[in-house]
């Protein structure tokens, strides 16, 4: 590509990079949202359409030695339903990208469009198209259109300091139950059984990101992807605040402390770094907690509302660790495309 | 996956499964049209919008050594927008999701969307969205959005027996340009520059797409992508008819045949099976091919409608030789998943 040995761009330099190159649509376009949020949403003979797409691949986001196709079918489905939930929006429909290696087997497919599928006609969701390609390891590419039927959308740039931070459930189960898998171990095993579940079929949370967005009391909101220091960092960023979190609020998923003991890891990390818990993160007045709280558990009885943290002036995510310490979390460390990353 | 050996899905049977694990979608869900078309449509607040997705993957659809960064990128927003093309829509919004391998440079990266938003800006679609993963090779996804605003959505199911069949320009000069590249000569060499560029930035008949919807006079169209045998074996099947195509209508691209000849490939083989022309496909009645080839040359100035045969009551679509020889075409031999399909 170039003479002399090029630059590499990490994650984070791709993202501003592509907002850079796509940069200009606005409200004229019929863009009320466009890039940077957990989906684009677009305005249409009235409506308000959100729109996501999110890939996954064999051997980065998972690994068919434990994940079966019906599991991998329907994390793709969460994942891409989980950006909906987001921004408060109701699921439609859904365009499939297959890229499949050559020979692929009836039991692949099924499985794949079963697990799909499920996850998708629980949310009222539909696959109305797609595309099928030959491949060097499966590909799934989602792309979901959901409709906000519950208030304006919710961004990630509207936070303001003084707010608190809450997630809507446990954090870390997901990290727990992969590195259960990875390390080889029995999925099967009463007390990692939960992580596995939550790290293979995990459950988004539509009905409560919808009720959350006509509440009309959030700041911000996103889901939990990447994990909670990198989100938390980039929702700060797109809202021009820093964050301080308190370890001692972190609700580590039920045995996370325990798996994390049997596999040499550590639970907190799970909880601040591991991604793929699909909770939704967002803020709110410090009066609004309570109040919201039972909302999310109306409309979700799996929900917990827990407050994490409260957003600063300053900028970073900062941690306060149960010793009094005082750490920068946030997007360090974290890159896909350095190989550290889900 | 299963004890006994298990059996090989060949391409069509990927859509028949996905089609049938997919079916049920109807009016009432707003699909005005659904699965197996160029693209769906949905109805939205009184809109209509088209929505197609489509992946192109390294080492399968298109070669480094050969296409640049910026090849690459036009190349996939081309098929994607030759799908709006061919339901009369018009491009609106794009959403990418890109797989990199490890340590992308910024070449790569500005590279690629260079040529999809070059491509992108003429048509007036913007990119308001998308996905960055890691990938073991470059794969790149679009979903595209478009509104039919020029009548309604153009099928290829709407096709009648007796009907003409017709191409709007010429066919094999992606498939020959691919050969020259795939032989290593050299891209610049007069006679094969045109069928390089044809294969390395293919131009979508948007307006003409426009025109022929909004004429009224169409029996059915889709786009050129896989080649006229296989995608008119399609459209048969899915209107119910047959096909009978005359080889000495073909329009060959120009200079097709020395390029054969040189690289010691069949031009008519090119025009049948060498896919990528992203020329439209229509039917209409016979009386009416004279009026749209007008229409069709003031909506684009490049395109030239011919006329390439007729549809039957039969079934399968059969090529009558310049030697008077009947042989059936159609989608025998053609597979994405067997490696011989591009």
């Amino acid at each position: 590509m170039s003479q002399t040995p090029p630059a590499r761009l990490c994650e984070e330099d791709i993202l501003r990079l592509a907002a850079e190159l796509t940069a200009g649509a606005g409200p004229a376009d019929g863009v009320a949202v466009g890039v940077g949020d957990d989906a684009a949403v677009l305005a249409v003979g009235g409506a308000r359409l959100a729109v996501t797409t999110d890939m996954m691949v064999e051997g980065v986001h998972f690994d068919l030695a434990y994940a079966s196709p019906r599991d991998v079918g329907w994390r793709v489905m969460a994942a891409n339903l989980s950006d909906l939930a987001a921004m408060g929006a109701t699921p439609r429909w859904g365009f499939l990208s297959l890229g499949l290696r050559p020979g692929p087997t009836p039991a692949l497919v099924e499985g794949l469009f079963d697990g799909m599928l499920e996850l998708a006609r629980t949310h009222g969701l539909r696959l109305v198209g797609g595309d099928t390609v030959r491949a060097p390891a499966l590909t799934l590419n989602l792309c979901l259109i959901g409709l906000c039927e519950s208030g304006p959308p919710t961004l990630r740039s509207t936070a303001r300091a003084g707010q608190a931070v809450c997630v809507s459930g446990p954090l870390g189960a997901s990290a727990a139950g992969l590195a259960w898998l990875s390390a080889g171990r029995d999925p099967a095993d009463a007390l990692a059984a939960p992580a596995v579940e939550a790290h293979l079929r995990p459950r988004p949370r539509l009905a409560l990101g919808r009720a959350l967005a006509a509440s009309g009391r959030l700041g911000a909101m996103m889901d939990l992807s990447d994990g909670l220091a990198s989100d938390l960092a980039r929702l700060c960023a797109a809202s021009g605040v820093g964050a301080r979190l308190e370890a001692a609020r972190l609700p580590l998923a039920g045995g996370a402390a325990e798996l994390a003991t049997l596999v040499g890891a550590d639970a907190v990390d799970w909880a601040l770094r591991g991604g793929e818990d699909f909770e939704l993160l967002f803020t709110c007045q410090q009066t609004d907690v309570a109040e919201l709280a039972r909302l999310a558990a109306q409309a979700d009885p799996g929900a917990a509302v827990v407050k994490v943290g409260a957003l600063t002036k300053g900028r970073g995510v900062w941690l306060l660790g149960l010793d009094g310490s005082r750490t920068e979390v946030g997007l360090q460390g974290f890159d896909h495309f350095r190989g550290d990353g889900q």
